[in-house]
């Protein structure tokens, strides 16, 4: 066991999903790291008000400081059916074209970059997201040459030279709930649904993701969905 | 003169300070450009309602639309002498160590990162900063290996690879205040100084750079300082 000097400071970026909240508890159960902050982002999307307050419950059942950062102006100035300012939330797979409508410019370098001014803010070096190899290229700032710029831009433009880590990259939606689920992680406390309201829709292109991820990983599904019916067909790949 | 199809549509980053406020004014002017939009961020420093409303009355002045982003959790969760909630701003060069304290951790790129997605959200497909050869290695987030990554990311990171153009890359201060005489700016409604107040105080870093553009420049500097006495030495070069 390390001693404390010699422990990661890392910020966990933390929506109340299952992949970051897997993410923040995996960090804290890691002996060479210290998670100095779980931090979520507020930016108007239709399910934030059901996804952080579990980010905070997790954050809290492990003793982690947890930050909210506020980005009204994403509501009020971007174009997104993610948006409470945008139109409905398209159902099926994630590999259909509609949903690019569910697009947030640019949210993952905003919401990184945010990220990596407060980590260097409270003395963190490292930063963790939960991506990993099944993220959509239906979103441009998913991919991996993004991914690998962003990662650059943060390390050259920050005094310690923060790093992005990524423990799940390798990793498919289907691993990280195993692996979720040997942490212990109750996943009934997690988030997914674009289209928020009080119960999972259960069709829409997070809610299949879900539901499949369980249903691949030979876990039951502890979540309520309004639809539970067959899961939609995958369109022919493209 | 091409036809507005042929534009490139740009946002271009406007603090109020002089080397923004001739880039707008640059872009405005130039024939294959066409503004979409300035864009000012309120990150509580303590010069922010100084310069804000100077780069809006620029903005008006040119028939180009204003976005002010509020960033308030900067000053809630940041530290930096520039802040409202930090220190007192030091007095003299840039080069020296104590110029340090005002770096906002990665400030440049979250204003490049918030405006990438609004560019995004907008139909722009270039984004202009003002960033010249003179600006400062003491802010990891303008270095050159940075502002590469950045650019990188946000061309990768969006659907239709938006572009970071710096056309003062190449320039100095002085070059830059030359061509905004060249341009018929006002230089008096532009704002520098890092104390804010009602009056430029004439001797942090950025005021002794303000006075040093013009005096090399051979211009007028139509700014009133509260201490416009003779300009600190430069500290042997580090």
């Amino acid at each position: 066991m390390p001693s404390d000097d010699s422990l990661v400071p890392v910020v966990v970026l933390v929506s109340g999903g299952m992949d970051s909240v897997t993410a923040l508890h995996h960090a804290h159960a890691d002996a060479t790291q210290q998670v100095v902050a779980g931090l979520s982002f507020h930016y108007g999307s239709k399910h934030n008000d059901c996804e952080i307050p579990l980010a905070r419950q997790h954050c809290e059942q492990l003793g982690v400081a947890h930050h909210v950062i506020d980005l009204g102006f994403v509501n009020e100035h971007f174009e997104s059916a993610l948006l409470q300012s945008g139109g409905d939330i398209p159902e099926g797979h994630y590999e259909e074209a509609n949903m690019r409508q569910t697009v947030v410019p640019f949210r993952n370098g905003i919401m990184l970059s945010i990220a990596a001014g407060l980590a260097e803010s409270k003395g963190a070096t490292g930063l963790v997201i939960a991506a990993h190899s099944g993220d959509h290229a239906v979103y441009p700032d998913c991919r991996e040459e993004f991914m690998q710029a962003m990662g650059s831009a943060i390390t050259q433009g920050t005094y310690e030279q923060l790093q992005v880590l990524r423990p799940f990259i390798d990793m498919r939606k289907e691993d990280i709930a195993a692996r979720g689920a040997e942490l212990g992680i109750d996943f009934a406390t997690t988030w997914s649904c674009y289209k928020g309201g009080k119960t999972h829709c259960g069709q829409c292109g997070t809610c299949v993701e879900r539901r499949e991820a369980f249903s691949i990983a030979g876990l039951d599904d502890p979540t309520e969905y309004l639809q539970a019916g067959p899961l939609p067909e995958k369109p022919p790949s493209s």
